[in-house]
């Protein structure tokens, strides 16, 4: 990965339950917004990388690349990118191929999901197509999440206790971000006392389901920038859990985490502020190992003893995460990337981390930003 | 584009309504033989593209990516890319970007649909999913096509005849193509006397519904290969066609044509061999003056003077096209490279073009391909 790579403008549009807006709103409004925050000229936008789950479920709306490009006078070039709840880093790194292989200089990566318009059983179905075929004997997502949450807090010798401490924290701090779904403070005992979705899973484990849409602009040209990337890598891992060699680290993650960390000339300690893939509670944990913050066997106790939040060791998921700033499951991956970037825009972190994940650790990506030379 | 990409591994499985296979059959019938064409380890291969339009909806199966990946060892980074039926060429079009980046040295593209698991009715509403929001009012492809044909013909003083010479050329093309769908030699007669779908488009001048899946191995590495990529483009137009300037051509062919032809260094009359987007056979006699092989006023009657087979200025779908060979929509623009590859690969021809489109005319992707040196 070159060091050549700014980004230049990005926004996040307010995420949630947005009855009033439809996906094509959402996108309109995420790529209005960011080429303006950017300040270039719509026609400097040389091509457009568009991440999206599943807009052929949730609305019957394929071609979201012809869409993208319409809202353009110039109708630049456009694709639109899948790797499940991975879409928005897998679109963000093929922006990069094409920004490296200089077939264009400045083009913009938009992420967007509407979730709401189909009811909460259609959208575990539509989500489930990210798993294998054993979804169909009942192995949606938060069920093989709770196999992993199973089997972590049993090798640990932990209790739900650090998942909920998870849940509390990214609420927290969800109350400083105005695009947050929940921007509400919850209790330890709230999460605790919560209907059990599939245990130890409880409902205050699981990240919502969201409508939304975030966008970057990414040049090679000189121009005020908000943040460098440094270094990005994708890691696979079989698709099955009952194919790995352990549940309680997602190999994906890692494979994504070293090429990351070797391109970006950084190791881990680097790190000052991760947003992380917790799509559930548990999947912090795993993340934070995974991503060489801590050694796996001390993940549980560092997010008990408050060393991934303001005042710890590293912030993990300061925008509030999946969980509280919510999961449009193909804008999530850009979303990170343009807090991010803001944040180290305004000098609260020179060195950052984006981890996006698809499936239960099918797909991973890792984005490494730092601060603008 | 550089001029060190090659095509060195192809592979194209039997087009048809393949009941006993699946959408990971097929995928992984294309891969293995893809990689064994090519003569390069599996672990060779540093990445994989996914083209595919709509597995999320026929099969509720997304998250591609992963499943491609898993076909390897050592799982692969894989990413799934869409552009409704031009999604084939827009997963060359991005390996070929990650490949110029130097991101990679050795690639695998596969494009696979699988369309006979729902009914045809199913079929029509979910290939809409690539149009606009008029498809609400019946807007479905077969309509928008036969707005296109109606206004061709009428334009042109032609009559249907040009469009059924366009089926019975291709379904005779088809007949030298083991793999494709349709083998059978059609009359004229036949073809004007068959069923009308949306008028002036009858059942055989549409393309059929088909499972299939294409792959091609693209390296930058010194290999014996069996064609170089010389150029490629893309183009976008509005989707709907009452924002378009014109209805008789496809302004997102001619701008994916132009850029194509200017990296390659070429001009159409150095095309030998075209293998171009026939979904219905009205599309062929736009593409053909699009992509700059005839006038749009001598199209029709080249075609009707047997200019566009075999002993005319140019041979147009070799393979029999989406009309004969088939259309699995996201296995389409990759087979058409792949057949092309092949053909210049035997010496057939020096120089040719593949020339796959999304929607009706939204999208569109250019290929170029030549002798290897």
């Amino acid at each position: 990965m070159s060091t050549n790579l700014s980004i230049i403008g990005t926004s996040i549009t307010k995420f949630g339950e947005l009855w009033e807006k439809s996906l094509v709103e959402l996108m309109t409004e995420a790529v209005t917004e960011a080429v303006r925050d950017a300040g270039v000229d719509p026609e400097d936008i040389e091509a457009i990388f568009v991440a999206n789950k599943a807009a052929g479920s949730f609305e019957n709306q394929l071609h979201l690349n012809a869409l993208a490009s319409q809202l353009f006078p110039h109708f630049p070039p456009a694709v639109h990118i899948e790797a499940a709840c991975a879409s928005g880093g897998a679109a963000l790194l093929a922006a990069e191929h094409a920004l490296l292989a200089g077939q264009y200089k400045t083009v913009l990566v938009v992420g967007a999901e509407k979730m709401t318009d189909v009811s909460a059983e259609e959208t575990t179905e539509i989500l489930a197509s990210a798993a294998d075929a054993t979804r169909q004997f009942g192995s949606t997502f938060p069920a093989l999440y709770a196999l992993v949450a199973d089997m972590y807090l049993r090798k640990h010798a932990l209790t739900s206790e650090v998942l909920a401490t998870i849940a509390v924290k990214n609420h927290r701090h969800a109350l400083k971000n105005s695009k947050a779904q929940f921007r509400k403070e919850l209790s330890l005992e709230q999460v605790m006392q919560s209907a059990i979705i599939a245990p130890p899973l409880r409902v205050f484990d699981c990240s919502p389901i969201s409508d939304g849409a975030a966008a970057v602009v990414l040049t090679t040209q000189p121009h005020k920038a908000k943040a460098r990337v440094a270094g990005a890598g994708q890691g696979q891992d079989a698709m099955v859990l009952a194919d790995r060699r352990s549940l309680t680290t997602f190999r994906a993650t890692s494979t994504a985490a070293k090429q990351a960390y070797q391109r970006a000339g950084m190791k881990p300690a680097d790190i000052q502020c991760a947003e992380v893939h917790d799509c559930f509670t548990i999947a912090e944990l795993l993340a934070i190992a995974d991503l060489g913050f801590f050694p796996e066997e001390e993940a549980g106790r560092a997010t008990l003893q408050n060393q991934t939040t303001l005042g710890g060791k590293i912030i993990i998921n300061p925008s509030g995460g999946l969980k509280a700033c919510g999961h449009p499951v193909g804008a999530t991956g850009v979303k990170q990337v343009a807090y991010l970037a803001e944040l180290v825009s305004r000098g609260e972190a020179d060195r950052v981390l984006a981890h996006n994940v698809g499936g239960a650790g099918g797909t991973a990506v890792v984005h490494i930003l730092e601060k603008a030379l």
